[in-house]
């Protein structure tokens, strides 16, 4: 872990936390071979990747009495924790409903109208990364916002389903679900297939395969976000309790590898407190040797003069998720600029955010807090502009329009007024 | 103009649409190697690329007062209409603010800050597509959203500022303008150069060469959309006026020889009576020769038994604009999903949404009015979340947050609950 001083320093460490999400080149080309494949050839491309990667050769459809049967497998605290984390997010994402307007001048009426997506692909994924907290993250906004058809892809290596996924979904009460994964699972959503409808818009995390699927499907449809390794910022000054502020770098830090934790601070006591706390921790972790190679390359102490100093260092980092443990955390709230979300207090360690607290995980990262947005109900609709005139506000408007039309050159588009002047 | 009765010969002209759009690879590599010019030489390279294509070596930068000079050369009419659409503009825009808020259970605070952006960019094409009314179709809503640093990129062929484009600068009060362009242009507000300072986003249309840095620097900055050719569908019915239906679908197809124009309709009367018109028209039309080749390459009537099945085709082809002029066009507002604007009635040509009605003229193209909205507010500002817990709250949450962090192996996360816990 970095100890960092000195403002030079400072900005080769952002410069190295930036690179972390390039794409490669080669990745880059088979995902295209094999979104190229399944655009041509459908679930017959689909079918045969499947085989390939997940070695089964399942039908891609997944009946629902399937899943409920599987989702049975859960204990009731699993089951109780997904439904108390289910209510909460679904709570808080109901704030985030807009609503359409208008106003009328005269007889002109202007207004927005919002509507939402009308079909959604999720993407779930399997194996190893299998979150169920991530199912109730991306698909409860969806919802939220009225889309009606909610497509979910999870991969099932060797056929096996999930049971938490399973329940998850079931909780959900998502009907249309594949078992299909990777980038295959991305070109089928949005190119469709025989079996798979089309989709409007792509959310879910997924590995590097299916990050890239996304990237290079986007335009086609719409996607969420491509979310880098995960990334804390802890601002912390001398009433922090160190403890926490290890175990909290720590849960970023258990992510992998890349992941990155920083602590930023005007206490060089709490410094040394951090440190002996890490290494402590560390020792009971499950997750010891990622957690640890994280720290080595993406972790750091930065050494502040004031907690003013240290927000401008958050700004400047736009983290994916922003604690702040101070004496009086509001204070620092006007700011703090740039954040995926901000969680205040002693309290407030990070994983109450991923799990039950309400608002999304699905966060900004690699800097891009800056001007991107958590995933939220805004993610799942559409707005029109809706524009009605009548013959008095037309002849309001027509002569101003005849002279920005003329002046840039679009004759024909002068002559729309001109015609209707007429009669 | 293609006459379409039959949903097969429907469904190859949708095709033929979707695939206007797609980017041409060799123009991707030619367009990379100036965005790594740029990055690595900075204003140097910067000033060999405009020396190159623009034929000048001014300062970059333009200053206040130049700006204001230029703006003098222009009518007092146009100065006029130019302040009238800015102020419908602005009136417009101004209901899209929205605003941050929270709620509080027990000592549980879950809430949503909007900020705007801190600094966007928006470039602003030169020459022969030198638009007044997209400068500040752009620049209102990030001024509206609050955005303090709007930095302006502008070719000047030849070193020749364009007077209209000034003009609309100094109205909306902008002071930070460079004299570039093209891809370059783009490059130095994504990555900074000693001159011109990184933005956060990226606004406003440009040249291929433009759009496809805009989509290769995307997520290094925010960008707005990738605007492809335009698109207008009229919805009409026997109650229609030929002569307007015929004036609007010029107005799109005098754009560029890839725009188009589609009527879509149920009287077989209006067809006969539009097709007459339109020839007649485009004999007065400076631009008859690009309207004519648009016309022939993506014009279509399509000929349907009602007008709901005419809403289901608008809703599959998801145009930038959509007129409707039928006895009661708000009758067919509920059905009507897909759209970037809606023009209802016979007194809203679609050019009166481009320059003076007040909602935003940059809309979402190729059918991507699915999934994306107009330009708008909220397109320069971020949220965050915000979550404070207390000591209560923190009892009620945390042992959810162990099963469900345990259950998805996060080890680490489950102990910044177990740690707060021993206290």
């Amino acid at each position: 872990m970095q100890i960092i001083k000195d403002k030079k320093i400072f900005e080769k460490f952002v410069k190295k936390l930036q690179k972390r999400s390039f794409s490669e080149p080669k990745i880059e080309d088979s995902v295209r071979k094999i979104l190229n494949d399944i655009k041509k050839s459908g679930d017959k491309a689909l079918a045969r990747y499947t085989k390939l990667f997940d070695k089964h050769s399942l039908p891609l459809k997944i009946g629902k009495k399937e899943i409920e049967k599987k989702a049975k497998d859960i204990s009731k605290d699993v089951f109780n924790a997904l439904i108390f984390a289910e209510e909460r997010i679904r709570k808080f994402h109901e704030k985030q409903l807009e609503k359409s307007w208008q106003y009328q001048e005269g007889d002109i009426i202007l207004g927005q109208i919002i509507r939402p997506l009308e079909r959604v692909g999720a993407y779930v994924p399997g194996g190893k990364a299998s979150y169920p907290s991530t199912v109730l993250m991306n698909i409860i906004p969806a919802q939220v916002a009225g889309v009606k058809e909610i497509a979910v892809c999870v991969p099932t290596p060797n056929g096996e389903l999930n049971p938490i996924v399973c329940a998850a979904l079931s909780i959900l009460g998502i009907k249309e679900v594949y078992r299909i994964g990777g980038a295959q699972a991305i070109a089928a959503m949005a190119y469709g297939t025989e079996t798979i409808k089309k989709v409007d818009k792509i959310v879910g995390p997924g590995n590097i395969y299916v990050a890239t699927a996304k990237k290079l499907v986007f335009g086609e449809v719409d996607i969420d976000m491509i979310a880098g390794p995960s990334e804390i910022l802890i601002i912390a000054d001398n009433s922090a309790n160190p403890a926490f502020v290890a175990a909290d770098m720590l849960s970023q830090a258990e992510h992998d590898e890349m992941a990155c934790s920083i602590l930023v601070t005007n206490s060089e006591q709490l410094v040394n407190s951090v440190k002996k706390e890490i290494t402590r921790q560390l020792k009971k972790l499950p997750k010891a040797s990622i957690a640890k190679e994280s720290l080595k390359n993406f972790g750091a102490i930065i050494i502040v003069k004031s907690l003013q100093e240290a927000c401008n260092i958050a700004n400047t980092i736009a983290p994916e998720h922003l604690e702040v443990m101070t004496e009086n955390p509001e204070k620092l709230l006007p700011l703090l600029k740039n954040a995926g979300a901000i969680f205040l207090g002693q309290f407030t360690p990070e994983p109450i955010g991923d799990y039950v607290a309400g608002p999304n995980h699905t966060l900004p990262t690699s800097g891009t807090a800056r001007f991107f947005s958590p995933l939220g109900v805004y993610d799942f609709v559409k707005k029109s502009s809706l524009i009605k005139v009548g013959e008095n506000g037309f002849n309001k408007l027509a002569p101003y329009v005849e002279v920005l039309a003329t002046l840039e050159g679009l004759h024909a588009h002068a002559n729309t007024v001109k015609v209707r002047k007429t009669t």
